[in-house]
């Protein structure tokens, strides 16, 4: 399962998204929707920008957006800035597996390629069109 | 992840499927051959018999069979014997998720189908047609 870091992360993505080409969005801003402390989004901004995903812009307008077009950025480029590259099957639990089981590692390590491939091909742009149409969706 | 049960659960599975039309396999074979207690196999047994997965046959050469052909078997069977149905991304978390993130919760749901498909295509028997084919593979 993904963590809630992970979760709030593509949240702020998501919130960044929705207002993309309007200017920046400063992190309070994006923190007061979600309803999480001001500090604890800057620590999700700052492994986003280290993932280059997004930028922060300074001045008096100063905040934060996107770096890519929210159609150039997939829910797995943010599952992996928080995450790395291998969450769903093959953590330790693979290496740490007995001999006996591990021959059929070859099944997680599909069933894990299912799912990357499916966050891969998630873009962010198509998430914030399926929140939008949904009634019970607040945006910020 | 999986539970080191299920893939236990799912190589005594292979053991049975190995052997089938050849007569029931004892406890203590599938077990030596894993390298686990007899004890502890007879527990993953007696799950797969709760989950109608295998039978125990009485007498003097009783011993465990598969209740149904291999190619009747997925590991998607063996999954939900240990795990239950949703255990790879909605178990607590989806509920525990606050509000804000729980919009998102499509993905983590798409996703698991994604997985839950995939084992659910996946065969006994072809798993072991796929191990045999494995040169380092070796079976009881």
């Amino acid at each position: 399962m993904l963590s809630l870091k992970a979760q709030y992360g593509l949240r702020a993505i998501i919130s960044l998204a929705a207002h993309h080409g309007k200017g920046p969005l400063q992190a309070r801003e994006i923190a007061s929707s979600q309803g999480v402390p001001v500090r604890y989004l800057e620590l999700l901004l700052s492994q986003l920008r280290r993932a280059r995903l997004v930028e922060a812009t300074r001045g008096k307008n100063g905040g934060y957006i996107l770096s890519r077009k929210p159609n150039e950025i997939t829910v797995w480029d943010i599952v992996t800035a928080f995450e790395g590259k291998a969450i769903l099957f093959q953590p330790k639990e693979a290496v740490d597996a007995p001999p006996q089981t591990r021959v059929l590692s070859f099944i997680w390590r599909d069933a894990e390629k299912k799912v990357i491939d499916y966050l891969s091909s998630l873009k962010i742009s198509h998430v914030l069109e399926t929140l939008k149409s949904d009634k019970e969706m607040y945006f910020i």
